[in-house]
């Protein structure tokens, strides 16, 4: 996939200046990612959204202090009505309860099939709104506005839209792709640190499944991509625009290569579902999950044990865990058997060749529960 | 559109002999429509189906007992695993909570994305069934086997799937199409009378939009459609569906055509949110509903009171209500407001001309209110 490679910038490139602006390529469905800093401040961003007679704000509690009310004045010369709907923070909230309580808020202020919504905050607000967006009166527009790392340079493009059930991550959803991704660089800023860095788990993710030279340049950079710097920041959530658009365009529905972008994620929903949502960040257990996976892809002779440690190397200069948590090995299995992506009772992985490149494979039980007990005593 | 018109049956036609196979041409989402009597007891009807580990069947207690047993026989030849989950019966249950119990039955028996879901019940349960079909883990195929005339002649087909909510019917919904819609005309026989007669208001609506020669066939066979003859019942169901088969192709989403599918739909969905869910059945509140839209479009010149009276006659030959419930005028015009079909508070209605085309006009609340206060009077 390297030949759409961008150049990598250098420390000097000013990248904050003008927007960039992406387009994810689904015929009459296309739509475009802009990236670039402040532009919340920047009606012009927003000149494109859809009419309609009311917009709602779908945002966190927290979220909502900091940017809800730049937003709201934005939209409010779009839209004769902008109604905000503020949802509680954390994953334990992406549910069923919260959906229905969406839905009747937008009942109650007499939303119609027009109505556009706008998801102003990380993964949890995204696939949330974007779930609602798709069910609500059968189908209605909605942008998505990622403010953490996570949703900019994941969640918010592609259109995969869900709630968790108790008994696993995203269990009822839709694909249903948004009409345009709007990624507000400066926003990051204010993210808790703990949450920036769980976001450069899927970062680093990309570049492990499609883009080796990526990889390399995260390695290389790791000082000021701890210390937020502008360039480096612009850059890292492009190129995961970028290779996400790419995939998406080629398999909207995950029929064969967008599968690839759930390398870490058989594992990372285990640890989620069995430790209960909220008590890792999604992004750190991707981080754990892509090092225990590539455990068993090395098992398999997919991949060498250099390949293994660079990875370790990388996660952990970004503070991510690559420790499984204490679970017996049995609830690890029991929980992705039922994950989305088993078929017929048969766990399968998306596993990464140390070259830049993913395949699907499934794995016994036997030898995924031999690998955990030896990870889980270590 | 009576160019596309089969050739009517006469009284010695047997129907019941070969199923019959209708389109719906969807490019690569197409499936046929089987229409027959005993489909049920022919495996042969079942050979496409897709393969998967498991098939569910979602059922209500009511049908259960008649069929349930039958297509389980059937299913079993084809899938290792075949699990029955048997829903309450009633408009009052197309809600979130059964959803919702619906969806965790999925996942306790380890349900993976392939597995087939088969809706073998009547409008409840294949709206509420195309719906977890829709949404469980993203969309899993299912297949529609209707068994009341209502959705055997419309539900069914086409794709639109929902639950209600207290606000509003089919408030929360997906278009998913089917795999396959299999109509056994046999289970129409074990139908409650009135369940019967609900359906055919859907039926008279097909003749009012676009086939008025279809319109006058059913003033013409009255009696041996209240005796439920086979050779009437196979015409009418093959006729109803042909015909929404043909609008679903030209307008999956419902942009333009489509909407003609709502006559009488306004009304109705009001009648059912006023008086509650399950006090009328659909069809009877759509008879009602047909009968009160047309009157509107009198009172704008669309139609000849002439047609109000066949329209009227008809339907009460086939005992169907077309005296609007007593409810207070500003219920009714508020609970308007709220349908899916109102845009920016402006009422939508799809009035027939009674040359059997229609058109989605937007009327004045107070021209609406004005007709509601003189039917309430009448």
């Amino acid at each position: 996939m390297n030949h759409g490679l961008t150049k990598h910038p250098s420390h000097s490139t000013t990248h904050s200046s003008a927007p960039q602006k992406l387009m994810v390529e689904l015929a009459n469905r296309s739509y475009p990612i802009y990236i670039g800093s402040d532009l919340l401040a920047n009606p012009l961003i927003f000149a494109d959204v859809p009419s309609a007679s009311q917009a709602v704000i779908v945002s966190n509690q927290t979220v909502a202090t900091w940017y809800l009310s730049a937003l709201h004045g934005i939209l409010k010369e779009k839209y004769p009505t902008v109604i905000p709907i503020v949802i509680p923070d954390g994953e334990e909230y992406k549910n069923l309860t919260v959906f229905e309580q969406v839905i009747s808020q937008l009942l109650e202020h007499t939303c119609d099939r027009k109505t556009v919504l706008f998801a102003l905050g990380g993964g949890v607000v995204g696939d949330l709104t974007g779930f609602v967006a798709a069910c609500y009166m059968r189908g209605v527009p909605y942008i998505q506005i990622p403010t953490s790392l996570l949703a900019q340079v994941d969640s918010s493009v592609g259109g995969k839209t869900a709630i968790n059930h108790t008994k696993g991550k995203n269990m009822v959803g839709a694909f249903y792709q948004p009409a345009m991704v709007v990624c507000d660089l400066k926003t990051l800023l204010s993210l808790p640190k703990r949450e920036y860095l769980s976001g450069l788990a899927e970062v680093v993710k990309y570049g492990a499944i499609m883009d080796m030279r990526f990889f390399s340049w995260l390695e290389a950079h790791i000082e000021p991509i701890l210390n937020m710097r502008m360039p480096e920041l612009a850059f890292i959530v492009e190129r995961s625009c970028r290779i996400k658009a790419q995939i998406v365009a080629m398999d909207e529905t995950e029929n064969h290569i967008r599968a690839w972008l759930n390398f870490g994620h058989t594992v990372a929903h285990a640890i989620e579902v069995g430790l209960g949502y909220g008590q890792w960040l999604h992004g750190e257990a991707v981080a754990c999950g892509m090092v225990v996976e590539t455990y068993i892809a090395q098992s398999l002779g997919l991949v060498t044990e250099h390949f293994v440690e660079r990875l370790k190397h990388l996660l952990q200069a970004f503070d991510l865990p690559t420790s499984l948590p204490q679970l017996p090995a049995e609830d690890y299995l029991s929980i992705m058997r039922l994950d989305k992506k088993s078929i017929a009772g048969n766990i399968q992985f998306a596993l990464v060749d140390g070259q830049g490149k993913a395949s699907v494979v499934s794995v016994k039980d036997q030898d995924i529960y031999a690998l955990l007990q030896t990870l889980l005593r270590a």
